[in-house]
């Protein structure tokens, strides 16, 4: 354990890639794996890339990752597919990139497949980022298929979020998801030699135009940060961003510098600004949240015997009691089991 | 209280107006009111219906209202909009919608937007649903945009759940989201009148070919059910239930009766092979695991000031201790300060 910790640090990709097959493998292991690393992370730009189905984000991401090869740095990709549990989805991407992109090793390719809960990925996926920050990645592309929580997931983990659109979804602001104006700080049409990309651009410059001053960062899901806090900042004047629209076609490389500079400039004004630090508080708030609840269900599993949780599931069911008596049933089982010595 | 519950069940669409505004305002009163009125529940077909944005589905709901009508049900719209938790967007659609719909009392509408988090969405909607069963409505057409762990919630809360796609989205498997195939009870291709409708019913009945006898339903996040439960009944030869593409041109009203048709015989289909009560046994799995997880976080709001959670926050953020570190010191507070009586 400690010699595979070592490894990491020292950026042994075999140790990396066996450290995060444990983390995806157990909560347990990513906690051993993570309070070990931990004080050696903070260094890397997280930057979350979500776009619908078809929008060609896994190619934009190669290209990305290219561009910043070229500015020597290392550079590591985690596709997330949370929208299929069960099929192995994410390896058929993970295949075509890995011949784009073989033969440099300073780029690191990761597919990480739901399996069986949108919760167990996102603490995975944000456990292996701590991975990849810690070996020495300077920019850590996550990728996901924009699906709601799932983009607001991605969103709470990255510094920067670039939100990818594709020409020809329907053309009207009601085929855009309303959403996306919370969690992008850049915003790409790719496939923009396509027909309709000016409509799409226009479309979504409206709907930035629009949503001007009301912008609101969404924060841990519970754990709601005090009033007067990050969103008070957001508006503030001079130390505002202004989200853009870029225009790119990924499979010919046109448009990709801009973005990769957008980026960039990002980055500079989070850290000038102050609000490095703000995403960072916002990113532990999320992450504590959604361990607490992975803590409090670990628990329910060790202290309720799967034959009695069932029974109560089925009493609840056939309307027996009613949903918020077995929960209080349960939660008592759980607290009173709690150790008490403090 | 006790006259707004008698109210509810006696069908008086004001109160129940009032009794869903409160819901929304409070998990208390979702809590209370469920308590009063869930003895009442369970007779109710609760039919989701998801899609991408653009597929048309709130023209489509709208039409299968005014089928089920005219078999003399009455019918429950809930529009749950989870993609833009600070806009109005679900408004605009409402609005469009009452006008068709207006003057038809059998016809309850009800627009639901995310105020800050999907959890609390979620909640909500489920409760909504009961109070809807509770007052007597035969179907309850559960809305909502077609987004990952939303689709998912959607589906865990129905009995049938029905998949709308339309053609032009890109007309490649790829394109399609992969993980409709877990919760698809029925897809229905809309705007068949388009170019491409074709390819879209071609590539759907392929993937579904393809995902034959790996369908699993997706169960509750982190109470899982036992090994050998619900996907064992489901590749059951005899049991089992075939998923149909169907198209429609819902602007028209072409298709809407063999969707109907199809949405009842999977009622049929469950409530012959035992499936309805499976079903009920998922949805109320999933239902206790999310109101446990509320509850953790509301006990934690109370025990743990503010101030001292944003300084843990604030110290993990900094990296002074790690993330797990922090969720044992606030596990061990919540759990010691539980009320320990049995």
């Amino acid at each position: 354990m400690d010699e595979l910790v070592g490894q990491v640090r020292g950026g042994n990709r075999r140790a990396l890639a066996r450290a995060i097959t444990r983390v995806e493998r157990s909560d347990a292991a990513a906690q051993e794996l993570v309070a070990a690393l931990y004080a050696h992370t903070g260094n890397a730009h997280v930057v979350g890339v979500t776009g619908s189905p078809g929008s060609g984000k896994s190619t934009l991401v190669n290209e990305l990752a290219k561009a910043f090869r070229q500015q020597d740095r290392l550079v590591a990709i985690v596709a997330v597919d949370p929208s299929s549990p069960f099929s192995g989805g994410a390896l058929l991407g993970d295949r075509i990139r890995m011949r784009d992109l073989s033969g440099d090793t300073g780029i690191f390719i990761r597919s990480m497949a739901s399996r069986g809960s949108l919760g167990g990925l996102a603490r995975a996926t944000a456990a292996v980022v701590k991975l990849l920050d810690a070996a020495g990645f300077d920019v850590i592309l996550v990728e996901t298929v924009g699906a709601g929580q799932a983009e607001v997931d991605i969103a709470n983990m990255a510094h920067t979020t670039l939100v990818v659109e594709a020409p020809g979804m329907g053309d009207d602001i009601q085929s855009i998801k309303a959403g996306i104006l919370e969690i992008a700080d850049v915003l790409v049409v790719n496939k923009a030699d396509r027909p309709g990309a000016g409509n799409t651009v226009k479309v979504l410059r409206m709907m930035l135009h629009m949503g001007q001053g009301s912008t609101v960062r969404h924060h841990g899901q519970m754990l709601e940060a005090p009033a007067g806090g990050a969103p008070a900042a957001a508006t503030d004047g001079a130390d505002a961003w202004t989200v853009r629209v870029y225009e790119t076609v990924a499979t010919s490389g046109e448009g990709v510098e801009a973005v990769v500079e957008a980026i960039e400039r990002h980055r500079e004004h989070l850290q000038t600004t102050g609000k490095w630090a703000e995403r960072e508080r916002d990113r532990s708030r999320h992450e504590i949240a959604q361990l607490l609840q992975a803590r409090l269900m670990a628990q329910l599993e060790d202290e309720v015997p799967a034959e009695e949780r069932e029974r109560l599931i089925a009493a609840v069911a056939s309307r027996e009691i009613d949903p918020y008596a077995a929960v209080d049933l349960l939660f008592r089982r759980v607290t009173l089991a709690a150790p008490h010595q403090s």
